[in-house]
């Protein structure tokens, strides 16, 4: 079996730890592993599968040799080291968002749009950990139906700001609990027994840059120019899992049950959808595992013909950032 | 100044509390205060204003002489003694949902449907809390450029389950940061950290209960029966307030300028919208005050004319329910 060397661009974070995770969960066919990350963590030691490791400075030097990297940094440290690395002659998988809407950068969701892989010149984009969530519960039916608008609210995780925001909301719990005051770090404001309606920047129109990640990604991946989404995210006290209240409105007809059996065989889905027996997805029944769990699927009752409301939940470092970086390396070497 | 015998029923709950709070707050020209209660409660002593009050077992009895009952009881409770109640010649407010849609009770929103209340044959319904928050923020748009459809996802606060809802949050997070087992009574599931899809029962199509009551209850106290809701309820770890998101889709045109100079000066609401500088409601901030408070206004992007987006947060257990309850029973005491 080939074996391949691969490196973790921002290996400390919440998102690098879980890439190496599920990269030894899924057996993925590493010769060496490599651990980048900035200065400040470079020298710690980690354990992988028994085996101690060194998080290494990253330098322009750290790619040499390197077969496949994945991103888990933040836009500028992707834009200073992901071309060298592809220069180097490495495939990139990259988690952050700075390469996502580049013509000559393939965004994949493994479930959605596989073929797109072939297409690289040395990135391959991961899209926003949202987008995932609700392109992969809405792919079996888009498929059948062709989806046309999208209204989205999210309930989105503090583990989106990382490692930083998973430790706020528990710091900011505790601070109460024992009549402290309350510190905020990574967030707005404080998010503990509260929502805060802003997950990035504001553009002119008032829309977040979260929220306009859902349309503008949404169409490249579905290769979808018409698709148009209204959206609305909003950070909830909840540790990993987004959730999303979906209304689309559908070219085709699509009822109910048929949208069930699509599902139902759906990749990358679990069906979740008997409300009447209080079963549907809930954020904690969806941490730490790969499916998007789907349910409370109902036609829509304004007055749109062709439109379903649905409900999904999916791990936000797992299937939302980490494991389709994985998967999407998984199709790289298919292809090397 | 004339003054008035209450009575407040379900007294001892978290809704029938605010009641009293809010009664002393507003001055209302109270002669005597009954509370009445279970049997269970009967005989607690109360303060109101520096002055000791008995909790009275409800009975048939328990309205004789009294002119106005403020409702804060379950719908059986409701069910059973408000027609009573009437028949001596009281006026009830009703927070219960037993009457709500009854062709016979006006169901009102002061700042929506004032002039219903003239209309009541002894008892006026309190709407449901989510509805009136949305239908508070709604009412100046929609006076202008007539609202058609929405589509809305909320964020329902634990106090919508009453005094129980709040301790159960409080005891679970307690309990999770013990590393004790956590326990599920008032909820379907843990809400701590964790979202449920569920406010309610389930109708056939799939909707809940709490979803329902949006396009029903709208329908009704906006005189709009073609207005169309597609409606998911979703209970969040915050304490009490609710939040709303919401697209509109209107009759004629409305652009964000004019949404924000009509709601700037509408009744029962604030405006709290610049996010570049992060002003937006959250329900952290609603709590305990009486105002709906608007924001992240935006037009609809995806595809619909006359559509506008807006988020919106409001204290349940006050202007969701007990605030309100009041106002009718002030402009009640107008007309008597």
């Amino acid at each position: 079996m080939k074996t391949y060397n691969v490196a973790i661009l921002g290996a400390t974070g919440a998102v690098g730890q879980e890439m190496i995770k599920i990269l030894m969960e899924r057996n993925f066919p590493i010769k060496e592993l490599h651990l980048l990350a900035s200065a400040r963590s470079a020298g710690k030691k980690m354990w992988v599968n028994e085996k101690e490791y060194t998080v290494e400075e990253t330098t322009e030097n750290s790619f040499d040799g390197i077969d496949i990297v994945l991103g888990a940094a933040e836009n500028d440290i992707a834009k200073k080291y992901l071309p060298i690395a592809v220069e180097k002659g490495a495939v990139v998988v990259d988690n952050s968002s700075a390469y996502r809407l580049d013509d000559n950068v393939p965004l994949v969701i493994p479930e959605v749009n596989p073929n797109d892989v072939k297409k690289h010149k040395g990135i391959i984009a991961n899209p926003n950990c949202a987008t995932i969530i609700a392109l992969v519960a809405l792919q079996p039916l888009h498929a059948y139906a062709h989806a046309k608008r999208m209204v989205v609210s999210t309930y989105q995780a503090v583990s989106g700001a990382g490692v930083g925001g998973i430790r706020e909301l528990q710091q900011q719990v505790e601070a109460i609990h024992d009549n402290k005051p309350v510190e905020v770090k990574n967030f707005q404001y404080q998010i503990a027994y509260n929502l805060i309606p802003q997950i990035g920047g504001f553009n002119e129109e008032g829309y977040s840059s979260e929220e306009m990640k859902m349309q503008f990604e949404g169409r490249k991946i579905q290769s979808n120019p018409e698709l148009s989404v209204n959206c609305t995210c909003v950070r909830v006290p909840v540790f990993r899992s987004h959730s999303e209240s979906i209304m689309v409105e559908f070219e085709k007809p699509i009822d109910v049950e048929k949208a069930k059996v699509l599902l139902k065989d759906a990749a990358g889905v679990k069906l979740v959808d008997d409300p009447v027996n209080k079963v549907y997805p809930m954020p904690l029944d969806t941490t730490d595992q790969d499916l998007v769990y789907v349910g409370r699927i109902r036609k829509d009752m304004s007055g749109h013909e062709n439109a379903l409301s649905f409900w999904c939940c999916g791990d936000q470092v797992r299937k939302g950032a980490a494991t389709n970086a994985v998967q999407i390396a998984e199709l790289v070497i298919q292809n090397m």
